[in-house]
């Protein structure tokens, strides 16, 4: 089951530069984990923000959530989901 | 290079069922050679919306923009185009 | 898997009241099946608008986009879909 | 008489997370007790927000308000009220 | 229980004259009706638009969408509800 | 002369709760003082929010902006104002 | 007393260019009327749009809904009316 | 004196393909003796809208208001228009 | 060449009082200055808001963004600014 | 390839005006680095804004973000991009 997520990072004024390099380093463990195991099926940045253009494949609803509220950094983003289905005139 | 495009449908009142069919057969036809071609990497349906979610793979604008205003339901499409590059997090 | 769906309703101008009257007795026999199913948990009426507030229990994304175009009335509605997930703090 | 509320958190910087589950802890108590009444008659997370949808069925707006602007997280929630009425499609 | 309504009015362009001002009357006289049983405790024109301000005094969501939705204007009418509570600074 | 005035309030993070108390006990007494004058019609809390629908009836523009300004929590508050006419329907 | 209105323009398709030109001249007899009474102190046209913005400078909300809504115009714009009062730093 | 504008174009649906057709012809003779005297500095497209960017060098606002209002397709068109002014950093 | 220019105030919350009164009072002077010049037409208070609508008469746009960058409260301003031409009905 | 950027600047409260000028003056020498490069080709200032309005021509998406992301000023800005393609009115 396909989700879009769009996410745009907003970290707050007080968090060191050290602070925010960790977060980054475990966002990036976090993620790639996931995109290996196949329910992360793509992620691309979007031009001129710090955002990112997300896709998922996952078995539901609470799966989809238990994901993007362990992304070290979700305290930090802001994500709108939009839930996809198969469109008519796709080949894949 | 890739780019994010929602298109929204919004077909004139004024237009027959058959002249919908028609322009849906043609859209269907020129979608699918575009995605066998490469260029339309994906497509998607937006759960509950006359609208998609579609993935290009373009080597321009310019020729985004072709593909765009090619599709014949363009005139009745509203489309919102985000360019997206490659995120350093991607293992792709 | 549950979704907030949020529907409002627009007949064009040009249908007669006959016409709408058939939609809305179509409309009322789908969705009291659907909701006789089990899939369909609850409808609300949302106070002062021809907008409904309601929750779908469904197995996947391809099913709820089935049920919403089903709608008889799908060509009229504009529709917002929330997945939902279970709540912590949720005692059901 | 049914509300549907939108709640969306979000504490401020300054707060503790000592401060911040200590909070969450109150909210969970005040809110089953609340469920259990029967005044909180669902509460669902949105996916990938901190944020819940939720449904009361109270006797008064002064009810209403009373009950939300005693959640002890009140002070760091937006929360959008719908009122509900029956829908004339629900066999509920 | 008080709710505030904001109406605005928007008649289709085939509407002629006639109709228009035979709905108007309607809803004068539906509207004082409302007004003199004390349901309808105030309403006020905007100034620069066809739309209003309006107070009601229901005892329920229900009533009050019967009310609303029975406004002869209620089909060419897109009306926001905010339900009302007592204010602790309020002296009446 | 009437006006709706809609005021959301949003105290800085950095005042402490007696500071706040203290802002709250002179708005009190400000906003009674207005309402036993006349001036000040009505005031209704929107349920869920920290805000407020209030119904002026002043001599003037300047008047109005006098009082509001006044408010001792006017530096906190977020204020839209609606001038309001005698509606044609109305039977006050 | 004084007001700032935005008012934007939009025809009907359905109208001819004739009924368009006739009430454009009507329009423009009753604005010069108001602007040589003192009551209409200023208009001007928004650069790039069929809209303008304006000053008017009356006795009442009651006076200026009266204006705009006598307007042969009125149905075919969308007005937004801020009240204005006196800035401190004025030296007029 | 520079100036960003931005024009979305939206034919009514009652105007026939020959109608469309003969008012883009008469847009590009105006559009390119206007890009030819050096007022119309630059157009560009809007990937997939029917929309452009153009940039335009003139000596006022009543002459940018003139060019605007005078495009054959002005009355199908909605524009944003920005004021630039020289930044600091430009080496042009 | 006119130009109306919505200036919405907000200082931060970490400036002192002292520290507001001296932008206040720099900014007075400017403004007078400025309205004493010609360049700087009128000024007035939106009602119930920390924000003023001027009309500036300016000979080109650098000297409009000169003006306004120069307000000593700029940094702390939002500035929507509108480009004018003459009204064709206007008698002034 | 041709992009349009809209950037607008917001420094945090927090940060002291030596810093804020160290990093205009590394935007400014980054900024004409680019613009003598050919792949930055016009910005302007917007004005009344602490934004400015740029035309990149590039070779990719990637090289734009490259680009963006580089600017020293980059956590303080919020851009906005649209790919633009060739005009079929455009005379260059």
């Amino acid at each position: 089951m396909k989700f879009l997520c769009r996410m745009q990072v907003q970290f707050p004024e007080s968090m060191s530069a050290e602070e925010v390099a960790q977060k980054q380093a475990q966002e990036k463990e976090y993620s790639q984990a996931l995109q290996r195991s196949g329910e992360f099926e793509a992620i691309y940045r979007v031009v001129g923000k710090y955002a990112n253009v997300s896709i998922f494949d996952v078995e539901s609803n609470d799966r989809l959530h238990e994901i993007l509220s362990g992304f070290p950094m979700f305290p930090y983003m802001s994500i709108e989901t939009t839930p996809l289905s198969k469109h008519p005139n796709s080949i894949r």
